[in-house]
């Protein structure tokens, strides 16, 4: 294919040295920008915001005009799934997603049939931005990792101590299991389907990784993500999967070393000497700590330098190690943009 | 010390195997106890019960009846060090901490002089507590560390991004590294002063270091504990200290080479060969997850199982990876007392 060939992304994700580092930010369309902030009051709802191709084409497209980003992820959440298998959700600002706490006898009424159709909007949205993307820029599909969603549909919102999430994968494995296959097979036709639409990378946040023990990591975290990937491997053989175990920890090197993606995001805690040796089996993305980017100045180019200097030669795309923060001055960003293009120059 | 080698606590911190595994749970005094939320209701706040001598020692006591746990850690907060540096702190019902966010100009009004008469009800329950003590029990001191407690105090409670705090260490480092040499001293003080009211031990717990990247977890962790360990170490050199810097991922290692640390305590996460490795340089303390405690039947049965039989040989102490959550039946604390007694036997 001579488009990827182009595409300094998706070279980087097959194993290629890329200079200047492609780059993209975690959250990038968001409330750091003016322009987001007044189509969202224009939208109504978060999820209004989500649902209408219209919307969401164009949040997605802001950041990639203004800072020419290497990526372009669709503007959407995680939570689409559980939405699309029939659980009521709203966004409460200033307290983010609620759900109706999923209870046993939900199970069986998720709605798995059709759950593509329900995301035709997501899908409509997708296409819009493909169509409209400069050639050089990958267009990213996501969705969230059934342990993160999974968490999120019990404990009916976000959590501290997850207690209702983990109550029931600890206390009736069994029936946990049941909601962790439902989610995997929903997450692969989603991801599918974004694939169809335009997607040429795809990449998995399990954001709450790191609330696992070692063995619960594993059963609830790697092994379902390892399932989604060799599926997707089966039916898109050609298109990179980069997988987010936020709070992995140690975790990490299992995940380089079976989950079968092809890229790792790192979060803001991974030492840059380990992550060096993640790269002899995957492509790293990362980590540069958000806050960073609010701070600026020194803080920004010293924490940008000490990555590339570790991790740029491998493979290796720039990222943050966390979703952009809402108080970053867009300013800062176009600095990091030009200071990684300029040292590569 | 003919004392010291009756308590198996103060034994694993000396690098020998103890069997049974001392055990003591982080939280032991707390919610979970129908006798702690009784004495609770009638001492009015939080704070009010931290610096009620008589009341915080026999909530501190409360958990060893019951129980026999091998360490009695005072009921304290680490909050004790900036409310006596002059910071208004007061707890609010289910949102926690309040404390007036530190400025810039409040530095030089610290009070860092006479901090150790202000504590004095905390070591005067220390006293209390150590006088009614089994011989085998060992006494517990703690603090929390410079980041944790300087979070707390800028952020002005508990956080999420850790921003402000952030935007002080990244942008204004000479100046946060100030308020850092003033909780390190504070906190060398304070343990000190816990030493000579009778603890055997003392934790420091840094509850937030893994909101930190690696190089500024070295500059603002590791450092300032290797630090107060070294300080202490110098007045009290037969007192074992164990730091918890949570969330530390692949940072343990620097802990366990570098700190100086007779213990480290492992947050839920830590795989357990990992933490087998820990145990040639210190002790290891942990890491159940304390949802495994709630959950109790097979989960906490096999949860224990796995550690034991990975980190039971070396020089360990049984705790959880975080403090006991306030849903868990005393029952269940009862159960994994006398499984790891019995099968000691």
């Amino acid at each position: 294919m001579t488009e990827a060939c182009s595409k300094p992304m998706l070279q980087a994700l097959r194993g290629k040295s890329v200079s200047p580092a492609p780059v993209w930010l975690m959250r990038q369309a968001g409330r750091y920008l003016p322009e987001y902030r007044e189509l969202r009051a224009k939208a109504g709802g978060f999820l209004d915001l989500c649902l209408t191709p219209e919307y969401a084409a164009e949040v997605t497209l802001q950041p990639i005009r203004r800072f020419g980003f290497d990526g372009a992820i669709l503007f959407s959440d995680i939570l689409v799934v559980p939405w699309a298998l029939g659980r009521a959700l709203r966004f409460e600002e200033g307290q983010g997603p609620v759900l109706e706490p999923l209870q046993s006898e939900d199970l069986r009424k998720l709605r798995q049939e059709g759950l593509t159709d329900r995301v035709a909007p997501v899908l409509e949205a997708l296409d819009r931005v493909k169509t409209a993307l400069p050639e050089t820029t990958t267009m990213i599909g996501f969705a969230g990792a059934p342990w993160t969603v999974a968490s999120y549909m019990i404990e009916g919102g976000a959590s501290k101590e997850f207690l209702k999430v983990k109550s029931w994968a600890l206390g009736r494995p069994e029936e946990f299991q049941t909601l962790i296959g439902i989610l995997i097979d929903a997450t692969v036709a989603y991801l599918s389907a974004q694939v169809a639409a335009g997607a040429e990378v795809l990449q998995i946040f399990d954001s709450w990784m790191g609330s696992l023990s070692e063995t619960e990591a594993e059963r609830w975290s790697l092994a379902p993500l390892s399932r989604i990937v060799e599926e997707l491997k089966v039916r898109h053989p050609q298109v990179p999967i980069i997988l987010f175990p936020r709070g992995a920890g140690l975790g990490y090197t299992h995940f380089a070393e079976t989950s079968g993606a092809d890229g790792l995001s790192l979060d803001t805690t991974v030492p840059l000497s380990f992550a060096k040796t993640l790269q002899k089996a995957v492509t790293v993305q990362g980590n540069l700590d958000p806050a960073a980017l609010v701070v600026g100045g020194k803080a920004l180019e010293s924490g940008v330098e000490r990555i590339m200097a570790t991790l740029g030669q491998g493979p290796f795309i720039f990222n943050l190690g966390h979703g952009i923060l809402p108080d970053t001055p867009p300013e800062h960003v176009q600095r990091l943009v030009n200071h990684l293009r300029r040292e590569a120059s």
